[in-house]
């Protein structure tokens, strides 16, 4: 083997005078620079492992400043474009950055990932901010199948629903055929305002409700509101991994704070990351874990957020559904100086098809949400909205989730007997007190540690739908189990996939 | 006076200090120091106009090297938070960066402005990039006289649409209920693609097609799917500001290419963004000029965005209301290579409480926005789809178009055969042959120049709603002029409004 096919392939200086740098326009040097190597790198016309030439060289031949150079090279560097080598110069990465396939998530059950599918577009056509959200994403809920998460749509009323939006829309108000109330329907704000205040005490007059589709829609405009690109965000690990991409997409940093016993341990997101401006969390029913947070989270929690001058994004995702006991009051209720952003969601309670849900906003933020939320034309579409307000006002809202909660409540009771029958030993699962879901833990009887994927993964193949809970984690999970949505699924279905589960357990396959 | 109270403030280096930088941290150094710096002076605790020590004194008190230190400001001045003046140093600035109120745009008749509004929040709790975006939003549209612009409500059939929501939501579908159909209904997406196959050449399959709530929100995926922080995006001067608004929230750097009688000149555009990724263009009814790009400028385009592998969004919001002439077909149905991006937009057409467009992406990029509107909880809710897919099979939506070309066409020629009465020599109305506004110029009889922003604050006092057209230029406007819609207002109301405005210019007050 000739000894030069060894050496490290360096690219001729030439190559980089196709940069086409404009010295006098309006765009800074170190920004062109940095974009042009950016995009040799995505299109290779720069070779993975390639070596750049000293800065010196670039400087000199570009006529650019040593500087200039410098600094582009160093934020390649910070997004992982190029590596340094000590004492040995600046490499193009072997692989693209921020693909995160080591974190499993991508792979597995998660079909929809555009990395497995066809028509393959190249490199160039797609952004790094998708990939890192597609990375963090939520696994694909296609199947509806046992033990899938979501409610049960085949109780919802929909004769009733089907006549509100015949009757709302006949002769429909100016005001929603125009969609002119950038915040939402007004009755519907009414409803939500004292729904919220009645049942989780949330202290609010109905024009900080401002109506969006979805949590994720919250959380996205939310980001667009309060910070920056390059902001950093502490979210929960475990935790809904979502709600990373959403943050990711919005140009954040997203950095983890360990969930305990007692909720996310907002000192140690801190020390992890100082500068952070916002935290989202889910006090009431911490997600996957099912944890109320202490009465001492929640105080370090409004306390780091006065002193960092930060906000706390409350995702009441499972208030509804409360079995035993009663939660502690929203976060919301304790925040008196408007550091609390509270989220809420109609479409898991009622079904997923409607995306109507809210954000509960302090007094001094209305405003620049409504205006964010009409420049991005962002606002909710009206078609569902007087038919919610009047469902809430008329008591079918309250009706239905009554109903829902004994309905859930026994399903869970049957799952948690089940399992203890046909599961006994291999798996632990706890009654929860709230929630549409459990966590089936390695029990004390088995011989090895969960393999939560691989199991998840076995469990497919048998039709059997769970979340691995290690997929939750971005980083290395401490714990494994599966998560196992109850609501939807009647007991027969249950009682099945249990069997189903069980003999797969057993046999190991 | 004393002498040292001219002298410019300069922050003790203990100050920084306080910065609290992390040299163990993940995050680089550079970017701490930026955050940090950056931070500071956002909240008041850097003075504006006050004067950095020297890079040397930084770098050596904080322990940091003189690169690291050098980036980040050179990263800050670029942004606008610091300024250099020639051999003199640095200093804070004496202006927040990205107000941007020299555009006039968030004056005037915007009353949606958070700047004008009760409530101010502290700076520190806005982010920069909401302050772009509402500075390039759209003026606020609440009015409904004469002549807001938005389709006629009052003749859309609302008790068929009625009877349409009863019949999908009695016993919905499954996928219905479950929004599980990322990219829109099934059947919806049949129709569209076979009515823009008919009447806009555009050549699809039912599942490059994604339905969405708003063109807006089209541009947002768009924008979160193919392009990253910091790209280059080339936009219409002048042209439709919401989506500059959208595009700078998106992080995306926004660069203008003139238009003139052949369209957008994408020559001209180039010159000044070279590196642009993407054009956001109306080809077929230019808003707010109304030309109808040339087949030149139409390949010059195509030919741009092959050599650069960069995306033409084209926005096609216009292109039901034709009066004469044909257009030319899409640039969709022209381009081979699978660059363009076609966006439809229905309530501008139906009813703007609609709120549900489309994005007709080439068949590579189906599975990204797929999988990207999935990761950010962006589906368009599904409460109208099946009825407006059912709409259109069932042809009521071309019945609807056609009613409505018939009326609009009879309402432009009311307003431009009254305003020629009324306002002759003073104001200059073209016909437009598709559309729903017309602009009106300066006349050759009038004494000076029009002074748009003026006559449209003077007009908004007497009840009269125009938009000055040199309100859509970022830049200066080298034409002024007022932009009147007319599809929304009868003969009798535009009479009457025309009067006025006469009275008005008359009077010179």
């Amino acid at each position: 083997m000739p000894i030069d096919s060894v050496v490290i392939q360096m690219p001729e200086i030439e190559k980089f005078f196709l940069l086409n740098l404009d010295k006098k326009g309006t765009e800074p040097l170190y920004q062109q620079f940095f974009n042009g190597l950016q995009q040799m790198i995505l299109e290779g016309r720069l070779a993975p492992n390639s070596r750049l030439p000293a800065n010196r060289t670039l400087a000199h031949n570009l006529k650019l400043s040593r500087n200039t150079v410098a600094c582009a090279l160093q934020q390649l560097v910070a997004e992982g474009y190029l590596v340094t080598r000590q004492g040995d110069g600046t490499y193009v990465t072997s692989e693209m950055p921020n693909r995160r396939s080591n974190t499993g998530i991508t792979e597995g059950a998660n079909s929809k990932s555009y990395a497995s599918r066809e028509n393959p577009i190249p490199q160039y056509g797609l952004s790094r901010r998708v990939r890192d959200a597609v990375a963090v994403s939520w696994p694909s809920e296609a199947g509806t199948g046992a033990f899938s998460l979501g409610p049960d749509i085949g109780a919802f009323p929909f004769k009733l629903w089907s006549r509100g939006l015949a009757r709302a829309w006949r002769r429909p108000k100016h005001e929603l055929a125009l969609s002119n109330e950038i915040g939402g329907y007004p009755l519907l704000k009414m409803a939500i305002a004292e729904y919220l205040a009645a049942v989780r005490k949330v202290d609010c007059q109905p024009d900080q409700i401002i109506v969006v589709s979805s949590a994720e829609q919250a959380i996205r405009v939310t980001s667009q509101v309060l910070l920056d690109h390059g902001d950093q965000v502490i979210v929960e690990e475990p935790g809904y991994r979502g709600n990373s991409g959403v943050l990711t997409s919005a140009g954040l940093r997203v950095s983890l704070a360990p969930v305990d016993e007692e909720g996310l341990d907002i000192k140690a997101g801190e020390a992890r990351a100082p500068l952070a401006k916002m935290v989202c969390v889910t006090p009431s029913h911490q997600f996957p874990l099912g944890i109320d947070m202490s009465l001492n989270r929640r105080i370090a929690l409004m306390e780091w957020a006065n002193r960092r001058k930060a906000w706390i994004l409350e995702d009441d995702y499972d208030s509804e559904y409360r079995y035993t006991g009663r939660p502690l009051a929203s976060m919301q209720s304790i925040d008196s100086t408007g550091r609390v952003i509270y989220v809420g969601d109609y479409s898991k309670v009622l079904f997923p098809g409607l995306r109507l849900g809210y954000v509960v906003v302090p007094p001094g933020l209305v405003d620049p949400f409504l205006t964010t939320v009409q420049a991005l034309g962002d606002q909710a579409a009206m078609t569902a909205q007087p038919v919610l307000a009047q469902f809430i006002a008329d008591g079918h809202f309250a009706t239905h989730v009554w109903r829902m909660r004994r309905l859930y409540a026994a399903r869970q009771e049957a799952l948690v007997e089940i399992a203890k029958r046909e599961l006994d030993g291999l798996v632990r699962i706890n009654r929860d007190g709230a929630g549409m879901h459990v966590i089936a833990w390695a029990g004390a009887g088995s011989k090895r540690p969960m393999d939560d994927e691989a199991l998840a993964q076995a469990a497919l193949h048998s039709g059997i739908l769970t979340l691995p809970l290690s997929s939750l984690y971005v980083g290395r999970a401490n714990q494994q189990g599966l998560i196992l949505g109850y609501a939807a699924h009647n007991e027969e279905a249950i009682a099945t996939a249990v069997k189903n589960l069980a003999r797969l357990i057993k046999t190991g396959s």
